[in-house]
């Protein structure tokens, strides 16, 4: 028999960490829903048409294509390809249903496909989760971006993080104060590296890149607060999207203005956020801003004001992992009914439906007799507890409950037992 | 600009429709969790190799072939394809896994795809919904999945069903009995048609089949009870079976054994089951059976004994919708939150912001002024409450609460007001 592999960057998610992932998704999903962003799902593919030209000439080679139908081998033509991010598909969603009442605000938690070179937790299908406003420029909606993230980090126990925000017409003041105009990508990518290599480093680089010292002292003057030309209104703008951030419960130690913070150039249009944990793990959970541009591109509008954050959840998933904060467990089936003897079979069944019709999850063992042989493979999953129903107990129609960590046992009615479980 | 389209055969799930299916799928993965099946996710594509001749020559033209990453346009390469069920995929995972303790129960809810000709309620992107209990060949196993089927159509309101129950081995041995053992798809296919066409019309079906008017004759007596050579190894079995489905809960009145169920006669190797409606509604919602050769495909192993069952979850959504058994709701936002004036809008949105901490879904308005359109905006979206904050509202830490179908006012502090509404 040949082996069998799994496609190259791709992973099956088993069930101890579905049900991880399960519960952190829920988790999200109902802080979404408190905010009103309600959920979507588009197809997998998408027309070709569509996707190209979207995301770059990196994005397009990273592309999955599907052969037409009944096109196979050598000589087919490519019709379709896999959905490479959530925001082309609600756009092209957006211009198929122009009667759609704005502002409209859609949560997506979908797989999405990439063919990337796979490396430690980069994987060629990974989940993304979005949020986004569509169809107003409120700058309510740009805060509830920035509370909505606060409130889902915090929900998830991931409360040592930094919302950073900044403002892309900020940026481009920035680069126009300093004569840099034509410069602006050269100047953010040196800058965008101030965390890690300081002050001095980022000065390096950029007078390598052509910058001059005076530039540079410019530079560290706005970035100490001097105050940049033509940034006003970019500057009032962020200052009432913090304060309605307060107002909408965010923590004020969590958020900061951080005028190095440069995301998506090319994409982003107004403020734009990104979220880091900054205690012992570090890095990128969450980014998004306002992108007036995008939504239009199917519709023949130039302008359909929209904003939006992504939850980098493959990232927060892996994180809750190392620090903890998943529940320590195997399985959630919470008893292990083992069968005594094929006589006390059916009433083993009768009190695992009185269990199971409380909400308690059960499994029955397949394994008869031996009880020491069934609690252990019960323990070896990670089962809590066993229900045995012997003789005795099928005739008094009880059943005993153990707890296969200490030992202790209790003995009842399936019904108190099952309360006994909290269920 | 050029218009956009949707692939063939797809559609986007809008959020009425997306919270409707969310729901269902939290109220089945509920029940299957009862049952110890947990949760498990594979990708979206397998290894051509993984797929190719599994599915017979009308499943090899309906899969979606994947062009190898990097080769676009016409000489590319063909090396995945996009899952077409969740058992191939299962069986991969088994063969990667050998060291997983047995029996090994899952559920998986994911799309697959096919390249159909799309119809009315038929679509390339479909969801399945399949538990499967792997390595055992307990007649438990067998009655769980009757138990499972039975308590999630329950759950979900869907109480008019007869789960129809039947065994291979049984068809087999009624072949033999009737001369036609090599005859006997054949013999099933006409069989298969007698809930449509009756009994007469399945004879006249025989009869041009080939069969004689004595294997006719043969055939009806034993469909009226008749004992049929060699089978009664198989009908002990499915007795069993139903006694233990009884045993975990199961209506009697809800399972039936039926000699005339036959499924997958080249898949099935034992107990096969079908759940249909009966009421107003009809029609397969559910399908399953025992499989033993199927599992150790990859594995060099002949028999892995595995048996498994599937919700028709697409149509199950469907027929809810049509029976009414969907909630009649838009959205999930609960309270639309109004903006008097931009003098109030801060004391507006921390009264939402105690709201959404106690769980309350509010949607902050961003019109502001004109409380009639805010009204009407809400109105239009289902929202059934409005939160109104006027100048002396904000200045008494109050809100009012407006029941947008009745017309009735409350009035107090957030807090009170998010206990009223059950947060």
């Amino acid at each position: 028999m040949a082996k069998v592999f799994l496609p190259k960057g791709t992973r099956d998610l088993m069930p101890a960490t579905m049900n991880r992932r399960l519960m952190v998704i829920s988790t999200v999903r109902d802080v979404f829903a408190r905010y009103g962003f309600e959920p979507l799902e588009t197809p997998a593919f998408e027309r070709i048409e569509t996707l190209t030209g979207k995301y770059g000439d990196e994005g397009e080679k990273l592309m999955f294509r599907i052969l037409k139908r009944g096109e196979g081998g050598k000589r087919g033509e490519v019709d379709q390809a896999l959905r490479y991010d959530l925001t082309v598909p609600l756009a092209r969603m957006m211009a198929m249903n122009p009667g759609i009442p704005l502002p409209f605000k859609r949560s997506q938690i979908q797989p999405v496909w990439r063919a990337d070179r796979p490396q430690r937790g980069r994987f060629r299908e990974f989940y993304q989760c979005d949020v986004d406003t569509i169809g107003t420029d409120s700058p309510i909606a740009d805060a509830e971006c920035i509370a909505v993230v606060h409130d889902a980090l915090t929900a998830l126990g991931l409360t040592e993080f930094t919302i950073r925000v900044n403002h892309i017409q900020l940026l481009h003041a920035l680069a126009e104060a300093l004569g840099a105009a034509d410069q602006e990508t050269s100047m953010l990518q040196a800058l965008d590296k101030l965390d890690k290599v300081g002050r001095s480093g980022v000065e390096k680089e950029l007078l390598e890149r052509g910058f001059s010292a005076e530039q540079v002292r410019k530079l560290w003057s706005f970035m100490d607060g001097a105050p940049i030309p033509g940034a006003a209104e970019a500057e009032a703008e962020l200052r009432l999207i913090l304060d309605l951030a307060r107002d909408l419960g965010v923590d004020p130690d969590r958020v900061k203005l951080d005028r190095t913070l440069a995301r998506g150039l090319d994409y982003y249009t107004g403020p734009v956020f990104e979220a880091v944990l900054d205690g012992e793990y570090t890095g990128s959970i969450s980014g998004g801003g306002r992108y007036d541009g995008l939504i239009g591109m199917f519709s023949g509008k130039a302008d359909i004001p929209a904003v939006g954050v992504s939850l980098g959840i493959e990232r927060i998933f892996m994180l809750m992992e190392e620090m903890g904060l998943m529940p320590d467990t195997q399985t959630t089936t919470q008893v292990w009914a083992t069968v005594f003897s094929s006589e006390t079979r059916s009433a083993t069944l009768e009190a695992v439906a009185v269990l199971r019709q409380a909400g308690v999850r059960v499994q029955v063992s397949t394994r008869v007799g031996k009880l020491g042989k069934q609690f252990k493979d019960a323990s070896g999953r990670g089962v809590p507890f066993a229900l045995v129903c012997g003789p005795d107990e099928a005739a008094a129609g009880t059943i005993v409950l153990k707890n296969l960590h200490t030992g202790e046992q209790i003995s009842g009615s399936p019904a108190q037992v099952a309360s006994e479980l909290g269920a």
